[in-house]
């Protein structure tokens, strides 16, 4: 890989660097030698993304002296379960994969999460690295350690903060990312403006043209920006126990918008898309931004082409699907509000009516 | 509980107290009421303790002002499993269980390692609280943070480093103990004595008869000794990368027994017994430790009226069913060996032939 980019994560004895670069993988294997002890790895992987890279990162990898073994699981978000890990769980032992064996994740936020989770629990943790292949999991998912599978009871509800020991970010994969998906992880790209940095938020409004174009200058400085955030927050606040909570800007009626529509009509970051403006929304009627910064927040997601409003449900229908959000606390849900562009804060005692004056004020006309 | 001796294990931010007292959980909902900050709890237990403990249990946690939700598993190892773990998971689910709730683990070893690894998954991590009730998890499996579920190839392969809270040891539970199990987790005791500790191994020659008949002051005074061995090695290698391998002694030819054996014939402490006194043999016959004190572990092991001798099989057929340890290194196992009464250290490179001599002189007779 060309290494454009080499950011720390800095977490005592788990620290770790986040490499930003293209060039398909070339030089990772030298990377990979430093910082592993094993030469044993396995590469886990999707039917989607196996036949686009997996040939090249094998003959780098093996170039390199690892011995590998691939395991390539089906697409998609309803295999993130219990009995896909058995798979990974299987092939490990059936190659004797020990405690200094390496896993790699090669796809986008369900192989990250799903490899990740194994890693942590295959003979109680062995070592891990992200390939991330999607914007999504470039800017969000790979970095930070949040593992974890699917319960039929809700996502995410398994898992565990598990840190990789790199993640490895080629820049070169985004060129085969569907536009739709690519807009799924430019959405938490907004996020990171949003919540946290001002300039990059202008950057985004400034340059959205060539990011939709997958201009790897302009992609490289905006992951960049987006990973030292999540960096910075990560470093703060591993466990999600205060500022980190800042990150799910939006997720809560996100969350509520997935769940409505069962999963099958917005991905994440669309959701997330829309839940930002209700968040906006609500923080503007609380006084905490002005009208202009929810103007600047929807223009720029309208722009991008991403969705603006929710499913035609009640308020209600909404609020009791939030209700059932795992970031609840003492049954209370944590807002993540806008204090202006750049700015954010965590609220958890918000009027209800504004909510629901939020939510109603953002939904697709009822058929 | 009357707590008799307070123990702190140090893990910086995980830092944690082990308790040993007696008068059945009295007290208990303080010492709780201090270290947690929800009032959630679930208490994880077996058919066989449940009847014994469960109720004074909750009673103490219900006038502690705890809202405790009992999960009542099958007793055995056979269960220690994934679909365990879900029945886990689902109640913690349908109960509405947050990041601040707490699962308590009240039972031997399989209740604490299925809780624990149900704690370090739900939610990517909730508090627990391990409430040993056999001696083998009160000197041994409560304390240090291993935690797991088998896999149907081989015994915990699948888990999570992960610390309780707090350990809370009562004695009184040790009297309901059946006394086989009682002499499994007594293996476990003199182990620390011969790794770590020759003014315990001499406490034990000289108690034994008190600790056979449960006296609880030996118990007590026994019980925190172990705790405060394990304690140092896992404060100063939590992750078992280092001097923790010493814990391990006997154990590797125990797995061997307990494998050869299907598990159906010996305890876990039983065979860790006999795995001793091969690893003291084969300790003697590299001249690491004298005759005299493999005469000392034999001996005492024999007087307790645990087994001496491992079940006739071949000693390739111990190395192979060796070598699926999970403790296997780059291809190799690691011995840990006797340096006398005390001392101990780990070795890789061992002569095969000395081993399987170790092996041979220490087998039931064939019939």
């Amino acid at each position: 890989m060309q290494t454009k980019h080499t950011l720390p994560l800095e977490l005592g004895s788990r620290s770790y660097n986040i490499l930003i670069g293209n060039d398909l993988f070339s030089g990772l294997d030298k990377a990979l030698s430093s910082i592993l002890t094993g030469r044993q790895v396995a590469v886990v992987s999707n039917t989607t993304v196996a036949p686009l890279y997996l040939d090249r990162l094998l003959s780098v990898l093996r170039r390199g002296g690892f011995s590998v073994l691939p395991i390539i699981l089906e697409d998609g978000e309803e295999h993130k379960n219990w009995t896909t890990l058995q798979t990974i769980f299987n092939a490990l032992i059936e190659n004797r994969f020990e405690r200094t064996s390496t896993l790699i994740a090669l796809g986008g936020g369900v192989i990250g999460d799903m490899t990740g989770f194994a890693a942590a629990s295959y003979l109680r943790g062995v070592p891990f690295i992200q390939i991330p292949t999607t914007l999504l999991a470039q800017v969000d998912a790979s970095v930070g350690g949040k593992t974890g599978i699917n319960h039929t009871l809700g996502k995410n509800l398994i898992g565990a903060f598990y840190q990789p020991r790199m993640v490895a970010i080629d820049l070169d994969t985004l060129k085969t990312l569907p536009r739709r998906e690519l807009l799924a992880g430019l959405a938490e790209v907004i996020k990171y403006g949003i919540i946290w940095d001002a300039d990059l938020f202008s950057l985004l409004e400034e340059k959205l043209d060539a990011i939709l174009e997958t201009d790897t200058t302009v992609l490289a400085e905006v992951i960049h920006r987006c990973c030292a955030i999540k960096a910075d927050i990560v470093a703060a606040d591993e466990r999600e126990q205060g500022q980190r909570a800042l990150l799910n800007l939006g997720h809560t009626f996100g969350h509520a918008i997935e769940t409505l529509t069962r999963y099958e009509t917005y991905l994440h970051g669309e959701a997330v898309a829309v839940g930002m403006i209700m968040a906006a929304d609500l923080s503007q009627q609380m006084g905490l931004c002005d009208k202009a910064d929810l103007t600047r927040i929807s223009t720029l997601i309208e722009r991008s082409g991403l969705p603006t409003k929710g499913p035609a449900f009640s308020a209600d229908n909404y609020l009791s699907a939030m209700a059932r959000d795992k970031k609840v606390e003492h049954g209370k849900i944590r807002y993540i509000l806008v204090d202006g562009i750049g700015k954010s804060s965590i609220h958890s005692e918000v009027d209800v009516a504004l909510i629901k004056s939020a939510i109603n004020n953002n939904l697709q006309p009822k058929r």
